[in-house]
This record gives C-alpha cells, structure tokens and sequence, in this order.
C-alpha cells in the first residue's frame, strides 16, 4: 500500500479526476479595491466547484483511486464532505451513505439526499457520533470508509487545487489557506514542498492546526466560531500534521469578525458569495493579519460558497 | 472626430482601460452539471466586474478617450450604468454626478453615493425623465454626458469584452449576449465581426432588439419584465443598430420564468449569484432556447451580478 502523499501522487490523483472536476478559474485583485491597505493577490475561486467547495477533489480521488465495493461509499458530514461524497458518487453510478449527526440543518439534509446518497441522520449532536456509526456501517457492509481528511486519497484530491493553481500562476510567492481537518493545506503543501510559501490561516474559536503545531502532535482544539461547521474539527488528522510541521510556514489566526467582513466586502466588492470558511484566508489579507511585502505576489484559496445567504425566493431587487 | 466603433477602436480603449478594470475570468460547463441538455459551454464572469457589471468598461472609456472637463462627468441611471459611472470617476479622481428616476431604490443611490457621486433624485419616475434632466444639466455645467448605450465610447469600451473573450477562448463558435439598449451586444458584434457567431438574447418582456431588426430601424417596444431595471430601455439605440443589422445572427426571446429559473441553477449548481439581466443569455442555453449543435463551442456573457439575494446579515448558516 502507497501512504506518500507528494507530487507524483498528487499528479496521478489529477490524471484520473480531471475529467469530473472544474478548472476553477482565478482573478487578480489588490487591496485598493476593497479599500484594504497595499496587496496584490489572485484569487482561485474553488467555491465555483462541483457541490460548492475544494471537497469534491478529494472525493473523487477516493472514489477513483480506491476499489469502491458493490456496497458503495459510506462518509459521515453533515457539511461540505458530505455533499462532495453523495456528487461524486452520483456522478460514477456508486452507491453512497451518509451519515450526519442529528443537528444536521434541513438544507444540508436535502442537498445530500438530491444527490441520490442515502442519508442516515445518527442520535447523537456530534460529528463523532455519526463517524462511529459510518464506521460500524462500513465494517458491517463492506462500504468505502471516505474520510473527510485523515485519509491519503482525501489529501492527494485536495492537492491538486495546488497543482492546478501552480499551473494557472506559476509565479506565487505565497499560498493563504483556510485550515479544518487539514486536508487541504496538507495537500496543497505537499504539492509544493517549500516552492511557494504556505500559510495557514484559522478562525481564533477553531484553531486546531495553531494547537497541533505548539504541542508537536495532534491535540483537541476549541470548536467553536462562525466557520464552525467547516472549520472545526476535534483535532487535525495524523497524516496531514508531519506535512504540516515540514511544509507550512505558520498559522495565522482570525477573528470571527474579520471574517464576517470579509464575507461582506467579498460580495461588494467582488461579487463572491463566500460561506465562512470559504472566507478565512481572504479575512488575513483583507485586514491585515497577514502583511505580504511590496510586490510579494499571494494566491488565496477562496475554497467554499455553501452558504444560505442567498435567496431569489422574494423575487430579488436589483442593486 | 471618429465614429467607427470596430477592431481598431476596441483594442484602443482596451489599451486604455486595461489597468483599471478586471480580466474576469472563464469558466467551462456543460449541461450535464445542470441535469439540462447537452451543451459544452463557457462562461465569461463579467458579473466579477468592478461595479458587478460590464458596464464599467464603457464608463472608462468614456472617460479615458474623452476629455473630461472640470465640471465632471454627469449620467443619467438608477442602475448599473450609473454605479460603473460613479465607480470610474471616483478612481479617476473625476467629479460625477448621476440622476435618477424618483422610483431608484435606497441601495442604488447609496451604492452610487458610496463611489462619491452627487445623487440627484428627479421628480419623474422614468429613465427618460432622469436623462432629459441630465442632458440639461449637462448643458448648463459643461459636464460630460456618459450615455449608457449610445454613445461611440460606450459601445467601444463594452467591445473589449468580447476582445477579451477571444483571447482567452480562441475557439468560440457562438456568443449569447443579452440585451437591453444594445451597447454590449454591438461592442461585442463589432469585435468579431462575424468570426464568431453573436446571438441576442432578450426577455419576451422586453423585445427591444427583436423589434427593432423587424421593423428595420429602432422602435419603441415593451418595458416590462423581471430583468427590466437592466434590459428594458425604450429602445435600442442609434449607434448599435446597423451593427446588429450587420453582424448579429438572431435574437432569441427568454420568458421571465427561465431567467428566473436560470438565477437559481447559476446559484444552486455553480454557486455563482446574478441579477436578472445577468442570468438572461445563460437562460437561453439552459432551457433549450438556444440548442446547440453537437461539440458546439458556445460562449456565454454572465454580464452582471448586482441584485439584494444575498444577505449575510443574519449571520447564514452553511448549506
């Protein structure tokens, strides 16, 4: 069994999902647009991907990389995994499972299901209740455990939006990325091994990786914050850290209001419907908790847009 | 003084205005990812514009192909043209001032008084009362008159998206452009100049073009509809019409409840948020009101974003 997770992977993990993702597209933008202090940065916009964030990469990497029995897949999220796990196996004509803890919101609930997954809505409140019980699932019936990041496949997926964005801006300086469970800073360090510098950025109420890295191993971490849902988790997984300690240059820290704000001037300034997370790194460079240099050339991952915000129910105005 | 608005007239204003505007960016999809039709299409995301329209192109080159006197600018809009006018002269460090029908909405003339343009509110509640009072003011003052479609400069500096366009989608066979007064649809016609196919696309509620090229010349039609704040004008103007007679292949008629519906797919499937305007030609495609041939390239102007949708300020939960 391969357990590296580096370039080559990553490239082979590209080959085979390429046909089933988008090439999510980047614009360059500088401070003076949304009245922010001096920066110069270029955007990927990885919310405009399949079921709305970075998660369908990894998705299809297990689904393609991995054996998926006749039983299917099983993951367990209420939120972007979830989503991207039930398309992706929509999309290959597999059988998919997903369990979700019982404060799973009704919209989260119907995306999953319209995707064709069958959802199985657990007694507990937390995310953990419904691992276990995809876990027991997966023994029972044989299904494909998809981890939503502590699983190489999750990783090698989520590092080609590295690859694809070395490609699109061969000339970064410096990479801001959003951190949960690490999947994707992971995947996107070990795509670049030092090349470009890559830089954590978490929610002060969620700071998982900022806890892991002090320690020196994965510890449990606050889990609390607007980008809760898709940045809180108990602890970063164990093959993303050693990447982690190798690779990325330091975490920043926000706070929730910077990236409210951010949420904000991102759909004013830019036109960009960003949920919380998708917002956290654009939130260090927009208020300054990241300060590149003069003429220092920084890509953001703007890596989510599920969000509620948005309703033409009411037969929206024009602005 | 120059009236041609072709190639040459273009890339000039293209020139001009290239470090104040964005290259928006491209992003490819296909029908499937609608669960609509069979159609291979890109998406320009002119709606990620400053001003979140196309219509800050034409209002820098107004103003950077014109003289501008130091009484300003002045335009007559309570919609995108008058915020992209606004927006323009504030980085220009231009006086502006806009006039808008009594009926504008509170966050328009906030939008336009926040780029620093004096907002004048006429008594009459039409676009025709706004511009007749501009044009006077215009006279008494000296300030440039920014019309919104006829007027040379306009329809060059919106020709510079379809300039664009070609030069990062070589290949395009066909473009659907939206229309309303008709200034994109000629920039756009008059860049390709039939190289690509241009093809109109219009709400039935607002049939500006379809009338005009049957009747033979420009003439009043309907103003009604849901995208009318941004596609109903009276009529097409002067400058664009035998540009369309020459060089749009046909105009395709959209109801308003495929614009509607092609807001929420755009939001649901792509996570990308539209004004009505803005959502017109990708309608035409998505709903079989333009049925592509087989491997077809069909080029597709998501020409503007400005709507109230999206409202974060209930602090939305992810979906």
């Amino acid at each position: 069994m391969d357990l590296s997770i580096d370039r080559a992977g990553i490239a082979q993990a590209y080959g085979l999902i390429q046909p089933h993702i988008r090439k999510t597209p980047l614009i360059e933008v500088d401070g003076a647009e949304f009245g922010q202090g001096a920066f110069h940065s270029i955007l990927k916009l990885e919310l405009l991907q399949h079921a709305g964030s970075f998660k369908a990469r990894g998705a299809f990497a297990n689904l393609l990389l991995r054996a998926v029995p006749a039983a299917g897949v099983v993951a367990a999220s209420g939120g972007n995994h979830g989503v991207a796990v039930a398309y992706a196996a929509m999309r290959l004509g597999k059988l998919a499972r997903i369990f979700v803890p019982s404060i799973v919101s009704a919209a989260k609930a119907a995306r999953i299901r319209e995707f064709g997954a069958e959802l199985v809505v657990v007694t507990g409140t937390r995310y953990d209740d419904a691992l276990a019980a995809s876990q027991e699932w997966a023994r029972e019936s044989g299904a494909l455990q998809v981890h939503a990041f502590d699983q190489r496949e999750t990783l090698l997926g989520q590092g080609t939006v590295g690859m694809e964005f070395s490609q699109q801006a061969p000339e970064l300086d410096t990479l801001l990325v959003a951190v949960g469970g690490g999947g994707l800073i992971a995947g996107v360090a070990a795509w670049f091994e030092g090349r470009v510098r890559v830089i954590g950025v978490e929610p002060e109420a969620a700071p998982t990786l900022t806890r892991a890295l002090a320690a020196g191993r994965p510890v449990e971490a606050e889990m609390g914050g607007i980008a809760a849902d898709s940045l809180a988790t108990r602890q970063v997984g164990a093959l993303m850290f050693p990447i982690a300690q190798r690779y990325v240059e330091r975490v920043i820290l926000v706070p929730d209001e910077a990236i409210e704000a951010a949420q904000q001037l991102l759909w004013k300034s830019l036109r960009i419907v960003t949920e919380p997370g998708g917002a956290a790194a654009s939130a260090a460079l927009l208020f300054g908790h990241y300060q590149p240099a003069p003429r220092e050339r920084v890509g953001v991952l703007v890596c989510g847009g599920n969000t509620t915000a948005v309703d033409f129910g009411k037969r929206a105005a024009s602005v």
